[in-house]
């Protein structure tokens, strides 16, 4: 059983990959802590306490190993989940990166992402980590996810936004643009759009599922496994409205839940 | 001593407010529950939990009446905070729509706030509790609260998000409209031109303010008192950035709380 953390809705991107990626065997359950998203405009030290808080939550529903949806938890916390789950725990960043790596031709690299994510400076040091030469424009666009939750991902509001955040960005340079936060895949048409076609966007929640099928190529869970099951901390009302919405079908297993029990 | 508790920065436009209006002499407590901010976006109980576990922290820290900033905090969990400060609770909707129905001249009157606080129509039942006759048209405008915080209150992203919400108002006949949302006075420029002259503006903020003058004319704290003190639940860097923006002042007594303790 692998868990799927994220700060809230937006880590359903990974999951969708994800299931699309693993064996059909291979069970997932899903945490998002919706009473206190979003993480992004939070302190690390609040955001570490969360992660690990949730991460104690999964392992004690009997997770193996964790993927950790959310590029802010990713971003700051990573290193505080070892040993929490048995197995491995994989973040959405450093799959980014890679594929951002092998993606440029120049080495001229863009990425946006909330506020946390940016300051923790994790893609930077990342893609110099891997790609030494590397040039990395990095930028904080927080309108992006409450656009993408107000489902304004192609109109004037959504343009206007991509333009105040990005139209500079193309005459600097950058050949690759990273989507380092997991709600930005939804306004991938209106990002496109801005930075123009000379530009190649990488979206961390599906390179991430590419490196999950690797990390677990065999079903852990037997094939009766039961279905996937959705945990929110938050009332499920929105979670299933805005999830079936991301998923394209129903979510039938969603339960609330108290981190703290 | 009062104490003044917001969901997070919003809740500084009725603490200035409050700052202007009460004896110079009247100690203020600020919190403001950054690390699970906002409270807009989420259910009902969970709302209800977090503003009973502030306004607990508030009476340790020795308040006799609580000012509650938060529209949505206003709006749905006001009944569960009586009781946990020893004298008055006021909440924001009640000031602000005494204000409307005093300033309409046709009785249509307009009503914009978070998810939540539209989702309780708590404004439209006190409204039409005050004025039986009237017409309320009420909007969530989620993306009036990231825009301010972002600082984008004058710009062509907020000026295209204002025409999406708001541009109808006007042809529908309203003549008065209350900003339910304590971040919503820092847009009120490009709000007022959108819905054009003939349409009044209410700010909840001012009104609750002039309610709590009159509902505690003299100092409790008396002459000697300390300096009014700010307390959040996520690391105090934004919060003072942000903070120092919104009073145009530093912040000197600024201190990272838990709730739980």
């Amino acid at each position: 059983m692998i868990g799927v953390f994220d700060s809230g809705i937006g880590g359903l991107t990974v999951y969708q990959a994800l299931r699309r990626s693993l064996p059909a065997g291979e069970r997932l359950l899903y945490l998002g802590d919706t009473a206190r998203v979003p993480y992004g405009t939070k302190g690390d030290a609040t955001v570490v306490r969360y992660a690990v808080e949730g991460a104690r939550f999964l392992a004690r529903r009997g997770v193996e190993a964790l993927v950790v949806a959310c590029n802010t938890m990713s971003a700051v916390a990573l290193p505080s989940l070892a040993g929490i789950v048995p197995g491995p725990v994989l973040g959405v960043i450093e799959p980014g990166v890679e594929a951002a790596c092998r993606a440029t031709r120049g080495g001229a690299i863009g990425v946006i992402g909330t506020a946390a994510t940016i300051k923790s400076g994790a893609y930077p040091s990342a893609i110099v980590r891997r790609l030494p030469g590397a040039r990395v424009i990095d930028r904080a666009c927080p309108l992006f996810v409450p656009l993408a939750e107000e489902g304004w991902t192609d109109n004037a509001v959504a343009r206007a936004a991509a333009t105040e955040y990005l139209a500079d960005l193309p005459e600097r340079g950058l050949d690759t643009l990273v989507l380092g936060c997991t709600h930005y895949p939804l306004l991938r048409g209106v990002i496109a759009a801005t930075v123009g076609p000379s530009v190649a966007l990488v979206d961390s929640a599906e390179e991430t599922a590419k490196t999950a099928r690797t990390l677990f190529p065999r079903s852990r869970s037997g094939a009766d496994a039961e279905e996937d099951h959705f945990y929110v901390t938050d009332s499920s009302e929105r979670f299933r409205e805005v999830g079936a919405r991301f998923l394209g079908r129903e979510l039938n297993r969603l339960e609330l839940v108290d981190l703290a029990q």
